[in-house]
């Protein structure tokens, strides 16, 4: 059996998910996630084969500390062997830069990710640093990427292009990238199998950082992150698209470098700062309820930016076929995707408000000539499953 | 009779309509334009009643010099009895930070307008300095402004903000303002005429540079341009939205400062940066056909951002009853137009692609439920009413 670790790393969060694979079908061996990596005391759970647990607190000084621990751990238990039995670790690593796709990590792909280190600083450094240091301790072990860049690879060029000298593109990468590839990809995948006539599809990934994604026949077309992951919609403590005339003028105002901006924008920022409450969605919703007219704002503001991308995309796929939310707050937040749908009838989108509310997987009413969708996104079987097939074609 | 003389300045440009009312009726009572502003040799040219021509060349050192000789020519010619004949110079300004509207030149719209130089800094310098200069020379004559965002104050709050800290707004003003309102207003004025019924109209307004605005019950509520005339569509020259996150990497990739890099952003880029052949959008043109793939792809990159936008707009408005192509580009590019409009099916729009070329003011076929409109735009005229508008007012 082949036995993938997929790894899905946060500045202090680290999860992961054993999969093994006889033949086609996959299985979850094992999940687990260790919170405040890095501090005094991490806390850690993981879920085993049915329905074992494991919790506990450990120092888990690295992202690499912690995969140690958790070999270990599921070594005592019986789920691997040993370390020799693991295929291969893989991670939903971010920006490739010019390197996409499913990857085996080498000096080159290290180096990629490195070179590109400014467009990503929060999510390479991590990786980078994960990677270094298993490599450093398991010389032998493979280790392989899927970019979440990968599955906006066919979005054309002329919606790639920034407005830019093309020297910038050829010489540095500079272009539209976008990111949560693996979970449209596995949002595409899965209507092919719920609507197999749904030729056009806007998937809207909602969550801590958040895209939407315009799909034609599974293929992506349109996604709303740019050159990096702090574009697009606004995100939970980062701005998205803003206009880079305005830093010299904040820069002269406040007396800021540019870096102190920069930081600003990507994590004091988004809901965090317009709300003035919170960077956790939820908050920033409790406080609207509570008559808090920036929240409010907030909120209305996020519901209007994907609106307006779900019409946006819709001009790119020629019409809309099928509408899906995502991630914890497009699966969780009911009152956002019923905002989000209001005035989307010239579309044909009618959304059924109590299979809304229920929390039903299609959510559209009968009537709807486009189908409305709330599913559980699945971004690490995406991972596993292409990494899988790379070492099987012997890469 | 009143009479309002309106200047449209550029960089080296001045052109200039002098308006006259009597009760409502307006009437072009003279126009004309000088080129090479500063230079050596400037070249102007004025339009008077009854087919009149005046041209020449001169020294015209600033606008000033430019407005100067342009009123001397008129007396000469016996438009102008006196400077005291006219009752208001009123200008097309750019960028009034907090203020917006039709106002008076004062001590305090000169503060605002230099405290915002930063955000438009080649269009709000010359203002600025053609203001003072005409201010000294003539102390007793009126000048007044009709800003380029004044359209844009219906657009809502949550459409305005930036997912940036609140207090940036509040402090500093940085929100989306939008441009270009004076010709979205005379769109929107014009739409009212030609097609009463039509409640909901995107203006792509195309040219040297461009916006497109979506306008519900005749009033702006969304636009393409954001907190400075650089973002938005891609321009001549101007970049348009751009990732500031990029800036760094290019600032330490080229050895640039970022002054530098917001100067290639703001005249290297745009058309002329991405096709490498020129910021004259008729020449990328027939670069592109002549095969020039990089010209094809600017042509491409900026038909798919004006279709994009006009389906997020059309989402905003919950539908759309007419588009409106005017400015230059707008006006004149029937392929353009045409590119555009392909796949818009879902939304009512079906052009008579023989009326799109030869060039008929209403281009859909009868078949369309959305009228589509080729329309020579006017900012002048709505600069010069709402100035004798606010002078009757007594203000």
């Amino acid at each position: 059996m082949e036995k993938i670790f997929v790894m899905n790393l946060g500045t202090t969060s680290f999860k992961f998910k054993l999969y093994g694979y006889a033949g086609e079908e996959a299985q979850v061996l094992a999940s687990g996630e260790a919170e405040c990596v890095g501090a005094e005391t991490s806390r850690y759970v993981l879920l085993l084969p049915e329905g074992g647990e494991i919790q506990g607190e450990r120092h888990l000084p690295s992202h690499g500390a912690a995969f140690e621990t958790c070999i270990e751990l599921l070594r005592e238990k019986g789920v691997l062997v040993s370390f020799a039995d693991l295929t291969a670790v893989a991670y939903k690593a971010v920006h490739g830069g010019r390197l996409s796709g499913t990857r085996i990590v080498d000096d080159d792909l290290l180096a990629e990710m490195e070179r590109v280190l400014p467009l990503a600083p929060a999510h390479n450094a991590i990786y980078l640093s994960a990677m270094q240091s298993i490599r450093a301790r398991f010389p032998d072990l493979i280790q392989a990427v899927r970019f979440e860049t990968s599955f906006h690879a066919t979005v054309p060029e002329k919606r790639a292009v920034y407005g830019v000298p093309y020297q910038w593109k050829e010489e540095l990468g500079i272009r539209r990238y976008g990111f949560h590839g693996s979970s449209h990809q596995y949002i595409a995948e899965t209507m092919k199998k719920l609507a197999p006539s749904a030729r056009r599809v806007v998937s809207c990934h909602l969550g801590g950082s958040s895209s939407v994604c315009g799909i034609l026949d599974g293929k992506s077309v349109a996604v709303s992150m740019g050159a990096t992951p702090q574009s697009g919609l606004f995100q939970n403590n980062r701005a998205g698209d803003f206009d880079p005339f305005c830093l010299p003028f904040i820069m002269e105002r406040y007396g800021y470098t540019l870096e102190e901006v920069l930081k600003i924008l990507s994590s004091s920022s988004g809901f965090l700062g317009l709300s003035g409450v919170s960077n956790d969605y939820r908050l920033v919703e409790e406080a609207a309820e509570g008559g808090n007219a920036r929240a409010r704002l907030a909120l209305d503001a996020f519901a209007d930016q994907i609106k307006g991308l779900i019409g946006q995309y819709a001009a790119y796929l020629g019409g809309l076929d099928a509408l899906v939310f995502t991630g914890g707050i497009g699966f969780g937040a009911a009152e956002l995707r019923s905002r989000v749908c209001e005035e989307l009838a010239f579309l044909g989108v009618a959304l059924d408000e109590k299979k809304n509310a229920s929390g039903a997987e299609r959510i559209s009413s009968d009537a709807s000539s486009v189908s409305v969708w709330r599913l559980k996104t699945d971004e690490e079987s995406v991972v596993a499953r292409c990494v899988r097939d790379l070492l099987r074609k012997g890469v």
